[in-house]
């Protein structure tokens, strides 16, 4: 069993879908991470913050998933990250109606000293200086640091996204911002170039069509599961992160063959993930369940030709 | 080896793209069929019209493979069918500047003798009532019939084009077409509602995001191999589909498990097709470098997580 230290929101979403909506509810990334990863053998901890106005309940539920959350700061009179938004139709696309950073916009993370010789640290979306700072805290060099970003800190930390590429072992973005990063619109070309900042591997996610893995010459492909509904995506990304790197920090072999089985992990969880609103289903998520859907990743991709 | 019977276009194209532009070159879908269907061992005839414009090279050069074309009407003093289209940058949609049906309008399909036993029939993608005729016209019942069609006969020729659907063994249309056809948008129900038409298997084509094959309860996905540059879509499909019944017809299988093949070889294909300008990769295919590209999409899908 390996240490996996995870730094991420712990926030209130909102959520609107064509299939009905939400109050605040859990959310954030950190969360998804977490309950991902907590499919595995891991010890994990958040280092995130948040106000006194989320409810115990929902700290509680991230605690009994043997999550440690001595690194998460619960800010006095605070207020927790808000996040409000709404899908369209097709649920490819989402409209961000509110975004309050409360307690977030003067976060100064801390990694529990328990956690600073951790294997794998999974660096959830957020401002990349908040992602360096954790980075710089660890005593030893992790494994594996694994970054998920998007293109709002191209836009406007650009600098400071670059300095953490540099440190990085594996980046996981979408096939939008990988294209954003590096101004290609081939995404074998645009992985080579980010192979060149930093990171020995890049998993480009792109959404109901699966997602890419590439290390050197190597090229790996996991789909999405073909599912009869998608209900809500929100955390679907986060969902794949803490699965592949839950993944990892529990087997922890970081060859290319291994990252190939957490990249099936990740999208396996995904799926289960945006069946229901929010974190609903992950919350109820059993091993046996997951266990059952992998054989049909196995079924939905696996064939018999005879090469020569 | 078994008998392969094609019906489509053989046509002149003038296509331009981001990377540079043609003149009136060999296209059609019976033209891409054919050459990908000549990858394997089969005995294949092409059904379809041209006029005496089309240079005998064009001829020569899919007579040459191995393809009958004792179907192919030559009218004298007609113009072939000519069709003239751009591409936009992201290669994924493109303008149709022209379509000259020409000696295309009064096309009347004529199946050889010899090949109304063929063992696996390729509707490609042309009016429904021709489509039908070729159906009518086979002696025995064939093993399998393969339809491709698209959006314009939906729009315009629904009646005769789901009467085509209800004799079909496999259809193979883009996930927009699937969705148009059934009003459904998630693809599983989309597969679900279009079995119920007839075709007992259903292929998905989404471009540059793969295939997906479904047949009962059963689904099957083959990526797209990620490609470092497009040069030209056009045919991609078609050589899909050429793959697709080659291999059946070659083979005699119509298995799950040999669908499945059958779907890999097809995307194997399609992956060359798109590297030149029409039919320039495919005219100089060598068999080695196909099968060196299966290992490609071997090692690019399979992986070894113990499944309990």
């Amino acid at each position: 069993m390996g240490k996996l230290l995870i730094v991420g929101t712990v926030a209130f979403d909102e959520i609107e879908t064509p299939f009905g909506k939400t109050d605040k509810i859990l959310g954030g990334a950190a969360t998804f991470i977490g309950l991902a990863a907590s499919q595995f053998d891991v010890d994990s901890a958040i280092v995130s913050v948040v106000g006194d106005d989320l409810p115990q309940e929902y700290l509680d539920l991230l605690k009994n998933r043997n999550i440690d959350l001595s690194g998460l700061e619960v800010v006095k009179g605070g207020k927790t990250f808000y996040w409000k938004g709404k899908y369209r139709n097709d649920l490819n696309s989402r409209d961000t109606l509110v975004t309050e950073l409360n307690t977030l916009a003067d976060f100064n993370p801390v990694v529990p000293d328990s956690f600073k010789d951790a294997e794998v640290v999974m660096l959830g979306n957020l401002h990349p200086s908040i992602q360096m700072s954790v980075i710089e805290q660890m005593r030893a060099d992790p494994k594996l640091i694994v970054l998920d970003t998007m293109n709002f800190w191209m836009d406007n930390a650009l600098e400071e996204l670059n300095r953490v590429i540099e440190h990085i072992d594996v980046i996981a973005i979408n096939d939008e911002e990988a294209r954003q990063l590096t101004g290609e619109y081939s995404l074998v070309k645009a992985a080579e170039e980010i192979q060149k900042m930093g990171p020995r591997f890049v998993v480009i996610k792109k959404g109901e069509h699966g997602a890419l893995l590439f290390h050197g010459e190597k090229v790996f492909f996991a789909p999405a599961l073909p599912l009869e509904e998608v209900f809500d995506p929100t955390g679907a990304g986060d969902t794949f992160a803490g699965g592949f790197a839950g993944y990892l920090a529990a087997t922890g072999s970081i060859s290319f063959g291994n990252l190939k089985n957490a990249v099936i992990h990740g999208s396996n969880l995904a799926s289960f993930c945006v069946e229901r609103f929010g974190t609903e289903r992950m919350q109820d998520l059993q091993r046996k369940e997951v266990n059952q859907r992998l054989h049909q990743f196995k079924t939905l991709t696996q064939f018999d030709i005879e090469l020569s």
